[in-house]
This record gives C-alpha cells, structure tokens and sequence, in this order.
C-alpha cells in the first residue's frame, strides 16, 4: 500500500425529498446570497427548479441565477459566470445538475475567489489557493463530480478538454436523491454507470504493488453497479438500483477506491482528448469504447491483473491467467454493449482520418506520453483509437 | 437504502514516516499552542514522543502535556485535562496514541469549550455545540476513532462506560503510520482485528433492508482484515498487512460501512457493560465472546442475513441457509479463537454470578432494551451473557 492522502469532506445528504432541504442547509451554513447553476432548463419542466426555489426562499437566501450550462461545460459560461458572481458579492455557488453543471461551478468558484483567468487553472498557469464554496443538488449519477477534487472544462477555440485536482474542488455538500435521477433517460443512464465503473477501474488498473483492501471495495463497487445497471435498462425508477448507481458514482471520485494505489486516468487522457474535439460524444459513450480497446492493448504487460479483474468482477472461471484476462474485457465490453453503447468509434458518426489529431491532442502535441502498464506515447495512443475505429 | 447522511471530513495522512509532518500539518492549520495526550508512556520507549516533539518544536508550537491516559479512559482524567487546556488557553488537542487516547482527547476538546461536566455529553444531560479541534497521530488500529464520530469514556464511580455520537467528535486530522503498530503485541492486535471486524458486523446486522453496494464494501472490509490478522499472528512487522488493519480500523467505523442501513451497535452495548464492570478486560476481547454468543441467539430471526454473511465473507458452501448461517457464526468463533481471543466469559476469569449485573448495567437497570434482530431486553441480555459463561 502506497502512502496516500484520503480527504474527502464533502457532507453528503442522500434519499428521497433531501432536495427540499437545500435552503435550510445553506441556510446553517451561514450563506445569505449565492449564485444558482443549472443546464438547458430541464429542471424548470420536471418540477426541481421550483421545489429549490421554494426551498431557498424559504430559508431567506438571495439567489443570483446563471441558466444554461452546456454538456461538457465552456469556459466562456465560466467567465460570464465569474464576472456576475463578482459583481453580485455571491457567497457560494450551488450547483442543481450533473458533472458538467458542478464543474461549470467549481471552476466559477476559483474564479470568483482570485483575479486570474480560469483556463490558466487547468493549464497549469495559475493555482487555486481559495475559492467560493460550492454546493450541489445532483441530478444525475456519473461524473462523481459531487465528491471529487476534479473539475472538466472545455475551451471550444482551442479545441481542448482540461481538468485540474484541488481540494479546493471538494463540494461543501452534495444533495443526492436517487429519485430525481428517474427521469434520466436509458442513453444517458448508461452513459453514467461506464463513468462510475471506469473512475473506479483507472485507479484499480494502476501501475503499483497490490492493494488488498482497496481492491476488494472497488470490485464490490463494480459489481454493484454493473447488476445495478442491467435493473436500471429494465425499470429505470427502481430506487434501490437508482440509489446504488448514485452512490457509487461519489465513491467512485472520492478517492477511496484508489486508497494506496497510484491515481492516473490513463483512459480518461484519451476519452478527453475525444469529446473535446468531437463535442456530441458523450463522455461515458466515449469511454465505453475506449476503455476495453486500451484494455486489449494493454493487457499483456499485466496479465495478473486482468485475471483477477476478470475472476472477481466477471466471475470468469477460466483458469489460464491470459485467457481469463482476455474473457474478463470481452465481458466488459458486453456489458457496455448491452447497455446501449457505442462499440466503435465510427458508431459516433465520425470519420478515420482523426487518429493523428487525437494522439495529437491525447499528448499535446508529442509532448508527453500517458503513464499505463506500457508507456503510451504517440504511436501506442494512435494505435489504441485505430484499434477501435 | 435507505436515507443517510455521510460526513467524514478527517484528512488523513497515511503511510511511513508520516508522524514526523505532525508539525507542519498543525502549523498549516495555524495552531500555535497544543494539548499533547499520550498513554502509559510507550511512547517514550519506541521513540516516538521524540520523534513528535521535534517535528512540534520545528514548528515552533508550543505544547502542554497530559501523559498517563489509561485504556478505557475515565472521566477524572478528563476533569483534569479540561482544567488544564483552559488555563493553559490550548487551540487543539493532539492524541498520541490509539482509541483510548483519541476518545479522551474528544472528551477534553468538548469539555474545554464549555462549561458542562463532561460527564453530561454521554449521559444526554448536556449536547456538544462546540469542541476544540482534535488530531492523532495512531499507534494502535482498532477503535476506529481516528476517524469516527463516537468517544467512550468510563466512570469508575459509577462503574459506567458510556459514549456519544456527533460530529465535534470527528478528528481534523490522523496521521496513520502502519509501522509504528508493529509493536503492539499479539493479544492487543487481535483484539484490535475483531473490534474492528465488530465495527463492519454491526451495521451488516441491522433490522433494514438489503443494500447491495453497503454490504459488499462491508465484506470487502472484513474479508481483508480476516486474510490480514492471519498474517500478523505470523508475522508483526508486514507491512502491508499492518496497513490494511489500519486503513480498515478508519473505514470500519467512519459511517462508510453503514450507509444507507441502520446504525445500531447492538453487541456493543453488551460489551461496553462487560468491559465497563470489569476494567481488565480489552473490549475487542470482549466482543470476541460476545459477538459469536450473539450470533448464535439472534441468527435464526435474519436467517438469509446470517447465510449471506457465511457465504460471502467465510466461503461457506452449504446450500442450505439455516446451515450455512451456523457455519458462518461458527467460522467466525473459531477465527478469533486462532487469533487467541479468549472464547468464553470465564477465561477472564469473572465469576458466573455476574450476569443480572451486567444484564442490568445494558438496560439502564430494566430502563431499555436493546434493538437487534430480537428485541433485547433484560432477560434476552443476561440469557446471551449466560450462554457464553
């Protein structure tokens, strides 16, 4: 087990009605005026906007509205959303939305807390040393964004999808109720259980010594939400199967599923550079492709690994490590078909003369290479995303 | 699932050598003036003390001592810690040492920003509305107070042990070096296992319904730290066991291990009564008794619960449920037996007319009884203390 930091101060307020509660719990925090956050207004139809509205006014608080927040979120929302959060004196920014919303958020909040521009975060120009704190009523069970120190932005003139870690990205709290994710449809359900399983996969396929205790909760947490997900394309507004994907979707972030392991998201590197240049790739479709792609490739420089992935995950009874290792991915990629996602990377409608650009992107222009069981450089990156066209 | 609120903010720093940042990470919070609790004095043997004073002096903080903490911490000690934090005007309270040391400190931190007998937080005369911070620095895996939200403490005039919940209790910060475990003896590591073993069990048997991704992490848990207390019975100074102890005492008993199932602790009310009227005896030591003795009354209330837990944490094959769940109980005792726990109530050597004390001592003198798969009342209690004499 590698020394680690486990910090993860989120207060989570988890079950049915919690959202009602959100202006009384701003409210002990001492929070008088905040801005709210949301996406293109599916909040207004479905009922929530107002239950927040009435919640926050109830308990007294002046909100500041900033509508609008798009599926992988633009840093030029963030600037608008800095600027009116500076001129307003808002005190905390809540997010009511998914991953892209509470990103949108954190990233206002560092901005709002400091006179930088907030692309220089993810680029490494500037740090984060305060930030407004953020709070969230989440909507939908994926980017574990509620509970994680990791905040996605894109900069649609550049091209580029960009995140950055900070404690400073640790919501304050996160309002979960399963039942507000019901309404989310099969697609985007499935979209989020490959998010949930891949944020606890990255750092369960990590280059490092065996970690007993930290590998036995992430295979619980896989196999919890794969059997979760298979209820969900049946009855979408089973609780019980709502409430563990939403669960899991924070555990899968917070860290604790990489607890003493090495914490790099090999794939998410790729997955990034993907839905950045083709913005209607839906992060977890995009993952759901690459993810068993780079585990063909892979596989060889850590067969051990796959075959207990496979055995434990799978239930694969295969004896053979290799072949068991083979089996465990093929499974993987079943299941992510029997979810409804794409197999391939034509399936995005995409054409196959982008593999240069995408390795291109995936290592800033030759610059770096992603660390896995085998240096991914330029040319292993290129051959993972033809391998999958 | 059902409703919960997860909230644990610690900040943990784990891993080799750690114990010697105490200083920095205290400064980094900018506390000047500390309370450093300790125990019998080990700590001056291994070293360690040491090791903690320089890293404090480095860092220029001052500190005031309160050494000679006994294992079930009493009250008294306590008095005289308030007093003492109060006119020395001490901003935190540093534990050195394990779940006695830590659960007297919480005491101390609650005692010294108010002016209630901090006898009155356990006995609901008074609740806890401000406490000064706590840090430690964990010699022993176990208690799990690193972590959690409950303090023990023991009125030796009142032959009482008692505890509260709340979130003041919740340590700012631990520092969580695996190594510096590698001298507690046998018997105290294996009471360390089975208490924390006890803190997984007791939220898996509660009366609630099933909850798939709470149970696994549970069994994880419990399957790690059973594989693990088998290796330091052979070996004390494997690390990677005594980091998976320690890393589960944190987890078992910071709430992850009973989201969304009730939170009962039902056979630690028994064995607070026994460790309680009998100071000698080691509460893991208690529980490894008590715990299987429990199991053996209650299982045929949840048989499916007890089967569940024979299968998937003792790989227990028997197909039939009620054997399955008398195998698992059993496999359980005779685990702690290998640990060289004591399995009957008179190898503590305590004379069997005890029982309607103890009986007495669970239920507040006949005033409650105690919730588990059976309602435990009075003669329930002394029937389980019976049954294991």
């Amino acid at each position: 087990m590698q020394e680690f930091i486990y910090y993860a101060p989120t207060k989570v307020y988890f079950g049915k009605g919690k959202q009602r509660e959100v202006g009384e719990i701003i409210k002990g925090y001492g929070y008088k005026k905040i801005m709210l956050q949301y996406g293109k207004g599916s909040i207004k139809k479905s009922g929530l906007y107002d239950e927040i509205m009435a919640s926050l006014t109830a308990s007294g608080i002046e909100v500041v509205e900033m509508g609008g927040v798009e599926p992988n979120p633009k840093i030029t929302f963030v600037r608008e959303a800095v600027k009116l959060a500076k001129e307003e004196k808002v005190e905390m920014i809540l997010a009511v939305g998914g991953g892209s919303v509470i990103d949108s958020c954190k990233y206002t909040a560092a901005g709002a807390a400091s006179d930088c521009n907030p692309w220089d975060f993810p680029t490494r120009k500037s740090t984060v040393t305060e930030a407004l704190p953020v709070g969230c009523v989440l909507t939908l069970a994926a980017a574990g964004s509620e509970m994680s120190s990791s905040a996605v932005i894109t900069n649609l003139e550049l091209n580029m999808k960009r995140g950055f870690n900070s404690d400073f990205n640790r919501c304050k709290f996160a309002i979960c109720n399963p039942e507000l994710t019901y309404t989310v449809d099969k697609y985007q359900t499935a979209c989020g259980v490959v998010d949930i399983m891949a944020h606890t996969m990255e750092r369960y396929f990590t280059v490092c010594d065996p970690t007993d205790l930290t590998d036995r909760i992430a295979e619980s947490l896989l196999k919890s939400v794969v059997d979760a997900g298979k209820v969900l394309m049946e009855n979408p507004c089973d609780y019980e199967a709502r409430a563990t994907v939403m669960w899991a979707s924070s555990l899968s972030h917070n860290d604790l599923t990489g607890c003493g392991r090495e914490n790099a998201l090999a794939v998410h590197q790729l997955e990034h550079a993907l839905s950045g240049e083709f913005d209607h790739i839906a992060h977890g479709a995009g993952l759901a492709v690459l993810f068993p792609a780079w585990g063909r490739y892979v596989y060889r420089y850590n067969i051990p690994r796959f075959a207990q992935f496979a055995r434990r995950v799978w239930e694969v009874t295969e004896a053979d490590d290799e072949k068991a290792a083979v089996l465990g991915i093929e499974r993987m990629a079943e299941y992510f078909a029997s979810l409804g996602m794409p197999v391939r990377l034509r399936d995005f409608g995409i054409e196959g003369d982008c593999m240069d650009k995408l390795a291109d992107l995936c290592t800033f222009g030759k610059q770096r290479s992603v660390k896995s069981y085998v240096d991914m450089d330029y040319d292993v990156i290129k051959a993972i995303f033809e391998s999958c066209y």
